[in-house]
């Protein structure tokens, strides 16, 4: 009974993921895309921003949604409404989305195999420029799971309190932004985005808070000029 | 190679969580206790709604509250507050509760260790009647768990949205009931109680719905009466 290897199941995933994390790292750099993972509790509103993400950039840049959900296509038919490119992946129960995952829906909105070989300025221009993962609504296992992005997009909307960092810490340490929605409504929820900046801290330094209301528009500008300088970035 | 046993391990996991699904029932029978699994969003009101049902039934059960988070132990301070017993657990990471983990916190709260070989009158009455588990905040995970629990009560949020049971079958599907929170507030975020059971009822026809608001107080009554029923049966 000695000689029994024992499988480290869940460091055998990690490395799985990462090698399919650096792939979509490599073909975001080939296509010169910008990749944004969208992370978020159910209902904060990550639809909502979208869709005015995209209304806000569409004569600028061509934009690109995968829609991670577990079963259907709700968000993924009101996205495709306001007149992005959109790819639908079922997760089929899983709670988050993987790099393996990731990289098929890259794939399908840059139609890899359609222009395979092709270089024609249609193929580049109808190539969106930034692509946006709606991820799985949760709070713990997205966190967990590197996309590839190059940005990772966190919202929490204020009916869900600001003590959500000191809850699930590990989204609050791996967001680069925060996107504090709803924020048109904080009052009635007793938010402080005070309290809640004194929570993020706890966990960590490097995430930019944006304060909005996709709804009324309110404090949406500053973060699309974060999106649009990200965008822009060679 | 054709002698090498392939290992399904997910259903390998079930086969041992119902082990202990198995176990925890048992454990229930025994101490005739009920055991409430308390499933939502980040932030739709879980733990505000134990401290209202913990007001309401403190002089007529001991109510026992296992709190399951990944890190802090911010809602095991306030329910303790308002007189529960409270376990508190922390799943290191994990997204869910599962029944091992369960039968660890229901142990812990009926005073196994301490009472074993005894049946003296103080630690039967001070053995909790109501057992809660407030789960991790996540609709999807939680729901792929038996945790043993005699009801399985969801709660969404009406800032969540009302397209809830479409996004997240899974969990309206194993709901034995529904408590609807922040009713107060519906209006403000266009959500449809209509809507919402029109959506439930393609995945559900058991879900029992209680629209409530555990700021204002509205709605519970109903919601305290099933819960009183649930703890008075055999």
């Amino acid at each position: 009974m000695t000689d029994i290897d024992i499988l480290d199941v869940k460091a055998g995933l990690e490395e799985e993921n990462e090698g399919y994390a650096r792939q979509v790292r490599a073909f975001l750099a080939e296509k010169d895309v910008r990749f944004i993972n969208v992370m978020a509790s159910p209902g904060a509103g990550k639809t909502t921003l979208l869709c005015r993400i995209i209304d806000a950039f569409k004569d600028k840049y061509s934009i690109g949604v995968i829609e991670a959900d577990v079963d259907s296509d709700v968000d993924a038919r009101t996205v495709q409404a306001h007149g992005a490119k959109v790819v639908q992946l079922h997760t089929g129960g899983s709670c988050h989305m993987d790099a393996r995952m990731t990289l098929a829906g890259l794939k399908a909105l840059c139609g890899e195999a359609a222009s395979a070989g092709s270089s024609s300025d249609t193929a580049l221009s109808s190539r969106p420029k930034l692509i946006f993962l709606e991820n799985i609504g949760n709070l713990v296992c997205p966190a967990e799971f590197d996309t590839g992005a190059d940005i990772k997009l966190v919202m929490l909307s204020t009916p869900e309190g600001d003590d959500k960092p000191l809850k699930y810490p590990l989204m609050f340490t791996v967001a680069d932004i925060i996107l504090v929605s709803k924020i048109d409504v904080a009052e009635i929820f007793d938010f402080s985005l005070e309290r809640f900046e004194k929570n993020l801290r706890t966990v960590s330094n490097k995430a930019r808070i944006f304060p909005l209301s996709a709804k009324t528009g309110k404090g949406l500008e500053e973060a699309l000029r974060y999106l649009e300088q990200a965008a822009d970035r060679k």
